[in-house]
């Protein structure tokens, strides 16, 4: 924290917020400059509350120096995490690919796309039982039926399944069924939420709120791990922004700014974050040359005919050629994105 | 739904949109127009998805017309709606006042600024005991014992008590002990929550998501009151821009929009609105005068020991003077605003 | 400036930050802390550039802490400014109001508006003859001609003529022509005709730009201070946010953070700040209850056959209205808003 | 343009509606629906003014539907357009890489960038004289003295020059030195400006505004070409959000979007579109897969002396990296990102 005072502070003012400091039992350092007096504040365990400052007389602003999160940093885990499911991993050397329908529709939709996921080589496979809908009239998933065809999925195709939980009861029916947890964007702060699977046993995959600033998002995550639960994968999805072109704005610097300060593994979505057809593959390219360690990707066999998210899903032969394109560049830039 | 077609789209493509429109059962309307051709639809109940269109070939876009909320409109209920507790009220003649510490620290804090609340004739106390915090190391309100508290300061004082709900588990406790279920910022589209308090017989104040727009703020409404529980109150409490001199940017044209489309009534909250002490009171101000039916402000008996939003936390002095001013601008402007 | 090491960052690391701190003619502050070690620096007269700083190994952030204007500031000048007009004045004890069309359209127009703003009690007449148009196919006002109709209704009805100038042709008419300059959002940041009205002997009205930080909107006005002319009037015109019930979001928390490190009057326009002809008076009352030093508003005679704008523009008879409502506000809330 | 009536209107309102529409010589084309009537309009040129509607009795709202652009779209010229300067070229099959500092600082600094430029095979040089500063007090660059550097750089590598214009007389300067006008971001609605360079011989770079939308930027361009110069390059250089991560939001979907639209050539600014050096190579990476037709890089010798916004600029070693990189990624992805 540092306190920094106005240009009239009288040495009477420094000198109570010196005070205050000591009393707090952290340890004050005045700097007189030339216009103003600043004062750091040091000895402190996790971060300060600048509302014990900001109403004090003189004092013209707070500001917070050190961030409130530890597990999810370098500084605690210097190397790369890696999120193993089975013989399938996200954050290694292989690019993860995740796909497969917003929703889980029928049985025969599930499995004529999951064919398709199996043959392009992917290892993950999504689909959503439960779906967050904006409105109460559209239609909200298929529940544990769906759930119950993702898993059948899992014994035809081998693919690990990923899927959304909107609540405590959907994660324990989803970690019945499925592989890796989804945390969608709008339960990006619901902390009950958060606390839950970070008592599960599986992977959690963790989407970027729609308005979150990467210190929010990285601290949803340490909600996670703050309950035991290390396996997490972060997922940029496109911010809210003046825009109208697209649905989102993809936010692709999140991915070197979240490798520069946590270990753990991030991928990009997409399909959400254009909300365009057209727009899926491209930015799934720029996605890969950015450096992200995967990509979950919308994949419909009939996108005109989908119950949701239609706009956005790619047909199966889209999907085969993004697959083609993404992983050609991966080879090119693999070194160069690994630091 | 208008179905734009390309300057360059052929007859046929024309006709294949056409068609389809027909397979679902609605009905085109083909206006040919100088440059290109726009196709609209009607019969439809409910929204049309305009993922059936927008890959069709020749379409440049697919435009939405008709809106997918019905109960929370005007159109339904042309007379506003009051959400009465026992003998107060918001959304009537007089202005809403709920007032109170960002969370519930202790007995002590609790009556000192209830003392306050009451002596400045506001009806409505208000006090998190579960807080939703960005960090899972900060302060997250006391639990259970915080409702007990509040319930002995709805029996020494008279007031309402208005205390946020985080989850399924927490509505259970809140109805128990409280008059309004509050719905945060942050749990505005957690649809699971929304349902449930859509089955609570207290009425629900629902806050403004950080990014949401107008649509999906009312939407949030639809899918409580969808549920049967119609005394919805709405609440601006701020979005997320990019302006730092906030903490959030008030956007109290959203109340005349409200107005507009809905029969709820809806309040400001000037305290997370700006998240500064001196901006409270200003803010204040100007949300009566644009028309709100009420305010929600944090006040406490000791800002600079706060254990949380201590910064914007009015004092029991600012307090006082802030309800002088808005009750006169309230008096000045009743009659215009009523409209 | 602050210099916030890594966790990791090694002695040497910090000794060459301070080095560098030295080198360049400051006075270097470490301040060791549990985790990591900051460094203050004092001595520099204006802002020091944080890239000196964010690449040397072992450096986590630099963070700015003093502001970079002066002339705007109340440091410098502690008391309110006030822009006199001739008889009339803007940042005064009265409201000022500026009232009139988007653009001149033609004389009649000009005074049949012109006319009801006189009427009105309103001291400044508003009018556009040069148009900062989106699209190069729209309207672009009247030009000279526009002018000239300007000052036949200054000379007719006593009225302060306020006009927009694009560029540095358009500074030597309007000098020529009206009373105050007015410097549209988009020419915010216009930095070489900010720097010719900084040389002009007229007021200059200066509006927030569609994505202006408050600092950068204050540092426009520094420029044209730093030119010699301090007769600057602020004018938060709406800001562009994800919000589309309004084409722009009007920021009214700008009033008191101008009011606070700012000597300068601020005006508020729920006009363009809004887009919506229903909003206009309800944010004209916010405005003015907030604080603001006075308004400016678009009116039209026939709202509906507006070359420009219309859609926002208020009748006569609703401008009146607005005029009676704000004044009221006005006079209750007048002590209050002087701090 | 699409009338949407409230669900109340009378059949007198629509009748009215119908006859204003009529009144201004367009085709009415009501729509009756189960629950409100829509009114399609069309028989117009150029697009109409949703205010002649919009406060009609019985209207809820009036929908654009036509765009107003029309030089810059694929519908006047289906292929895409190659800006050739000299023997160089964007737009073509050749990524184009534009490199340089952010400032000419001295006759060495250019120099020693050029060098480095040039030998990786760029065939564009970058280097403002003439600086857009948010404070009057910071750097502005040297003026024509810079000017004249830059077209020594031209005469000794063959480089060709690409610089900033602020005003109508620096146009004049730099036509006479520069081989292209840059417009920078926070000119881009500097409406005489636009028209200025649309008169000039030399080919234009017209940077996105910080907070403009994609039609405001394309219409930016049609004000260029709606004066004759159809040599526009597009540049993608960031936008501004709530994130906090990055100085802009590098809107990377802009890419395919203006693709959909546009014929002209759009290219990438990683400096600008993130600020911080450690992303430049990763967004540009990632700005050459999602397909952009080239790059504008800031590079400088001494980053850490840097006059203005050392903080993004690359070194010269991390520049021939970032070259080698994007090239590899050109190669493999060219014949995709062609459609």
């Amino acid at each position: 924290m540092l306190i920094v005072m106005k240009a009239d502070a009288t040495d009477h003012q420094i000198e109570a917020v010196v005070r205050v400091i000591e009393e707090l039992g952290y340890k004050p350092h005045p700097m007189p400059g030339a216009t103003r007096t600043a004062i750091g504040i040091t000895g402190n365990q996790g971060s300060v509350d600048p509302s014990h400052f900001e109403t004090l007389p003189g004092v013209a602003e707070a500001i917070r120096v050190s961030k409130p999160y530890k597990l999810i940093t370098r500084d605690l885990r210097p190397e790369k995490t890696t999120v193993r499911v089975g013989d399938a991993a996200i954050g290694g050397d292989e690019l993860a690919i995740i796909a497969g329908p917003c929703a889980i529709e029928s049985r025969n939709q599930g499995f004529a796309v999951a064919e398709a996921v199996r043959r392009s080589g992917a290892r993950f496979f999504r689909g959503g039982a439960f779906k967050p809908r904006t409105s109460p009239y559209a239609f909200q998933g298929l529940g544990e039926e769906g759930l119950r065809i993702l898993a059948e999925i899992r014994e035809a195709y081998g693919l690990k399944i990923v899927t959304e939980a909107l609540d405590e009861a959907g994660v324990d029916l989803v970690e019945r069924y499925a592989d890796i947890i989804q945390i969608g964007a709008r339960s990006m702060q619901n902390f009950s939420l958060l606390r839950r699977v970070g008592r599960s046993p599986l992977p959690v995959l963790l989407k970027r709120g729609l308005s979150a600033t990467l210190d929010e998002w990285l601290l949803a995550a340490e909600y996670i791990m703050a309950e035991g639960n290390y396996r997490v994968v972060l997922c940029e999805r496109g911010i809210r922004t003046f825009a109208q072109h697209t649905r989102n704005t993809l936010d692709l610097a999140a991915i070197p700014a979240v490798r520069r300060i946590s270990h753990l593994p991030v991928i990009v979505d997409p399909s959400h974050g254009t909300g365009k057809n057209f727009m899926v593959t491209p930015l799934a390219r720029a996605g890969v040359a950015v450096g992200a360690d995967g990509l979950i990707v919308e994949v419909h066999d009939q996108p005109d005919h989908a119950l949701s998210d239609g706009a956005q899903a790619l047909t199966l032969e889209q999907y085969e050629q993004l697959v083609s394109e993404v992983r050609a560049i991966h080879e090119v830039i693999a070194p160069a994105a690994v630091t």
